[in-house]
């Protein structure tokens, strides 16, 4: 466990060049590889036929956008841009509106009532069975606010958010667990909880000062796909990197602290030589609860939070502000970069297991156990600057990305993987560097976070791009980088541009998904007998309308509404033919939403502004699009005789 | 003047398909074409080299996104996502949001006060000297608004938003001019304007039961892209598609109305066997503000609002419900469609200058003389069905898309076209066909709606997609499709699925934008000695901070605000380097902006949510970006002392 430079060497020197403005990328300069021409299955036919990435792509992939508030899709090996999935944040490109009570309710705070607009998606971690990827719906976290999307991959769209209480957000690290029972969401951003919690932990925090406290939330997960929040475990530090274990880490979850310094500032958080990684028994944390050892809030009455105490928690010492944290395929490493050093530990499992057994402890802090580095790792390797993400594919190799670097450098495992690459003399060592444009954060293999990876494939997910691609003011793209890694050296096979900001992202095999999309709702149908009508209620001061929505009019065609009153609306598409959407915008209201096949969608809003609005089809859904249009006739309420009111032949 | 099909009848078949579910692309299967594997310039070379997309990049596109509110802005023949321009919607992803005043201030009606988070930009406009591309800005407008946006392209971001006064939205064509220095925007949507307006005209209008009005908006633009509006010419028609002519046609704008029926249901508006094409001496408006033959508004008591009694206007009919407007590199044909016929007119303005000179005239309407089309025009051509818009390239040839057919028709133009292509026998007939996946909206030849269109590629942006790409929900993505045309036949070359949803496009050359663009901004150097500082007004209950922000710190990095105080804070990126932009994110808080190189942004929000908050980096800055952030302390103004005060160590 030597390190060729020091850690604190390393910290020093980073701290010491953000104080000026050289840029870590710039310190190498780019590698450039040779172009060359020989066709191969990468390249587009030309001309192109229909159809031929539809045809040609292997993976999805779903890539959290970070302030971008949802998720981005695109395909692999094509490189293409598919689509967005809004979650956090509105989105109208979309139809993800508050104008719709249903996303309205999805994006308002539970706790203070406030619609919430902003947004931070981070990690989406897929559903699995037997810790390998089923298709059915991709989870991922909201960092500012402490949320859990869920999205449902029949429709690509957000089927429920989860609201996590006693935290006022700055969570990081989730993940979803082998087989979609639970989930575990490590809140970062240290925290002031409310007094029963604070009495609870019994530590000594002040509101201005600190220390602060931090827990990770338990979510379970129903058959349906339904998230609860199920308990919340806190203790004296934050929680950064969470994995849930599988195979030789059945039971256990795993997280990282990259403050284990407990301070409140940057320069105060690479104090130490080292930081944690934890070992939470996850049948302790049960056990607790069942032994009624835990308080409950104000806020959530509901959800018990287990003081670090009362459960069986380790730690062991691993390089400086860890920030990746990944598991091999079958359970046994954990991979932790230190990205203040140039330093990637392997800790085994097994040797965990043997060192709790064994009490190879070298030390206790808070009362948690701290297990002998020397005994529990498998290796300390010595990679390059800036670590970050790690991946594996299936062959028994590992992907680590480097930020100061800027590249991935491939590494053979040890133990049981030896098998499967055969190369017992390059273990734990470097035996291809991938060259990225620029600085990698985040990196993904195809199921490179499961116990089946795919392989074939990695991502580079670069944090900058600089000039690799046409230049559009100083904002720029960031870069998705697609090698081949089959073979050694791996190859980049393509570049793709891509906006803010993604932080992980998870491929799965187009089998695992097409066919199972839906190409229409089915909820129009289940509305048949709804006909369109009009109802005025002067008590509410309110109009109820449905209206039909089909090629191409809006039925009724016209609306008369008393000025201020509110308007409820449910819109059914008639339509039942694959791709045809329809909208309603609303001239001079903040009004718009779509409206896909065979969709059915309430929104409600005041018509606070009198004279003719005109609702009009956002979507070029037939060749008469552009008179597929209604007014709404708002009438000052001193003009308004109940003879106004819109009437439709069949009522 | 004879069409094949009765355009009354076409209308019915179409009227009539809509009353079921019958798809119109479906009517023709698609045309799929072989796959030839002879490499050329447009497959990517593998392995794939750094720089290979911004070497090789010959245009820029920027895509109207409709309901996305911005544009979309990718590469060509790359047709790579490069990124997108936020203008008429909150997007946090760009870092357009409200709690940036100055943004806010763009966003809010100026007549109403509301925040407007909607819209639904249609036609983007760039800025042009002597009628051809300059590379300044980008011009486009909000359909469902009336709003103009300007798009500076040395930052890819949005200088400015103009709201249109006297109107409730629903606007339409929007055309700049040969030398930016007026813009047209047509008002499609039938109005009932306020009753200066309503009495000015002298048209009997029931609010409810119409029929309505509409009018043009001028809008000046001046040196330095600012742009007022100017004057607003009203009749008793809509409007829909606008160009201001150029060459040939300088001094003219010419309109569209579908609407000539004033109906107010979609079959009314079918009722006629034409309708109508205008054209406007643009100095007789001008004429009739100088003679004061114009009436003002409350609303906009700066803005002249011209009766089309007042000014030199003519009508020519052309095919029934006419979409694409489109004038020839010259400016001397006009093509439009008749999207519910299969009919393409072109009317040739010196023809038309003639008809007024000679009285060709068949009658009137409203007082408005109706050229004769049997003069007027240089062709009537049976093309197909749904045509919808037309562009030129640099050969004397005209592309026009079709909606039901699926296809684009590429015509030869007569007059003094022939010259470019040399083929008198094929003047004003189909000679080639190029197959869309499918049914085409909008089209785009780089440079293909000015004086010196580029050729050599079109992009068929192709409304819908059905089973093209990789399936994932309910709604598909778009389609656009590239081409090659500098041959014949054209050769579908690419495929780019892409969000919601593409009106029009500009290809501009990289050459005029490239080199332009900034990297960073200025404003922090103009910032310096702001140094940061913390300032509490208690008579305002408002705590003011000037904040830097630089690789890895906030300073502050604390901030301690009394509960239910405005927080009012200036940060200023300290960065320089090119692609190094920072963020402000608040845990819980709903407020989150982005910070590019240089950048100075103020934001406000109220501190009304107690407890320890942090705000943080939303964009991965360095190795170092997790510890980049700070904490905002919210203390009940109950527990309140001025010795919590933040104070800085330089204060």
């Amino acid at each position: 466990m030597k390190a060729l430079i020091s850690p604190k060497l390393v910290a020093a020197l980073l701290l010491g060049l953000l104080a000026g403005t050289v840029v870590f990328g710039f310190l190498l300069g780019p590698v450039v590889q040779g172009a060359a021409t020989s066709p191969s299955q990468y390249q587009r036919p030309y001309p192109m036929p229909n159809q031929f990435y539809k045809q040609t792509e292997e993976f999805y992939v779903f890539a959290s956008g970070g302030q971008q508030g949802g998720m981005y899709v695109y395909g692999v090996p094509s490189m293409k841009y598919l689509s967005e999935i809004p979650i956090f944040v509105e989105d109208q490109a979309w139809g993800w509106v508050a104008e719709d009570p249903k996303i309205r309710q999805m994006l308002t705070n539970p706790w203070t009532g406030e619609l919430i607009t902003r947004g931070d998606t981070h990690h989406p971690s897929a559903s699995k069975t037997n810790g390998v990827y089923d298709g059915r719906w991709v989870f991922v976290n909201d960092k500012q606010h402490a949320r859990i999307g869920r999205v449902d991959l029949d429709t690509f769209r957000t089927g429920q958010i989860l609201w996590i209480p006693n935290t006022t957000g700055g969570v990081h690290g989730f993940n979803v667990g082998p087989d979609t029972k639970l989930a575990v969401q490590n809140f970062e951003h240290e925290q002031y909880p409310e007094k029963a919690i604070r009495d609870h932990l019994g530590l000594a925090i002040d509101p201005i000062k600190g220390p602060y406290v931090a827990g990770v939330a338990g979510i379970r997960i129903a058959d349906d796909g339904t998230m609860s929040n199920g308990w919340q475990v806190w203790g004296p530090w934050q929680f950064d990197m969470a994995r849930i274990g599988w195979g030789d880490s059945s039971g256990w979850l795993m997280t990282t602290a990259y403050n284990t310094e407990r301070a409140t500032d940057a320069v105060g958080m690479f104090q130490r030589d080292q930081d944690y990684l934890f070992f939470w028994n996850l049948a302790s944390i049960e056990k607790a609860i069942a032994d009624k050892k835990y308080v409950t809030t104000e806020q959530a009455p509901d959800v018990p939070v287990v003081s670090w105490k009362d459960v069986e928690v380790y730690v062991t010492p691993i390089p400086l502000n860890p920030h990746g944290l990944d598991i091999s395929p079958t359970g046994k490493y954990f991979l932790t970069s230190g990205k203040a050093t140039t330093l990637i530990a392997a800790v085994d499992i097994e040797k965990v297991l043997l060192a709790i057994k064994d009490q190879k402890v070298i030390g206790e802090e808070f009362g948690v156990k701290i297990l002998d580095p020397d005994f529990v790792r498998a290796a300390t390797m010595d990679l390059g600057m800036g670590p970050t993400h790690i991946e594996f594919d299936d062959k028994g190799y590992a992907y680590v990305g480097f930020f100061v670097d800027s590249d991935i450098k491939k590494v053979a495992l040890g133990g049981p993987y030896v098998k499967l690459h055969g190369q017992q003399d390059k273990v734990w060592k470097v035996v291809d560097v991938l060259p990225a444009h620029y600085s990698v954060g985040h990196l993904v293999v195809p199921g490179g976070d499961t116990a089946k990876p795919y392989g074939k494939y990695i991502i580079s997910m670069n944090k900058l791009t600089k000039d690799t691609f046409l230049n559009h003011g100083p904002l720029e793209s960031e870069n998705h980088e697609l090698f081949t890694i089959g073979q050694t050296p791996a190859k980049l096979v393509d570049q793709m541009p891509l906006g803010p900001e993604t932080h992980y992202s998870q491929a799965i095999p187009v089998s695992l998904i097409q066919g199972k999309t839906k190409h229409s709702y089915s909820e129009a149908a289940a509305a048949v007998g709804q006909q369109p009508s009009v109802e005025y209620d002067y008590a509410a001061k309110e109009v109820r309308v449905t209206m039909s929505v089909v090629r191409s009019f809006f039925t009724p065609g016209i609306l008369t509404v008393p000025q201020g009153w509110m308007v409820k609306a449910k819109l059914i598409s008639g339509e039942t033919a694959m791709d045809i959407s329809h909208g309603f915008a609303l001239d001079s209201y903040n009004v718009s939403v779509s409206l896909d096949p065979g969709e059915v969608r309430d929104i409600e809003f005041v018509a606070d502004k009198a004279g003719v609005h005109w609702y009009y089809c956002i979507w070029f859904c037939s060749e008469l699009h552009m008179e597929m249009r209604g007014r709404m006739v708002v009438i000052p309420q001193s003009e308004w005789t109940p003879d106004k009111e819109t009437k439709l032949p069949s009522a």
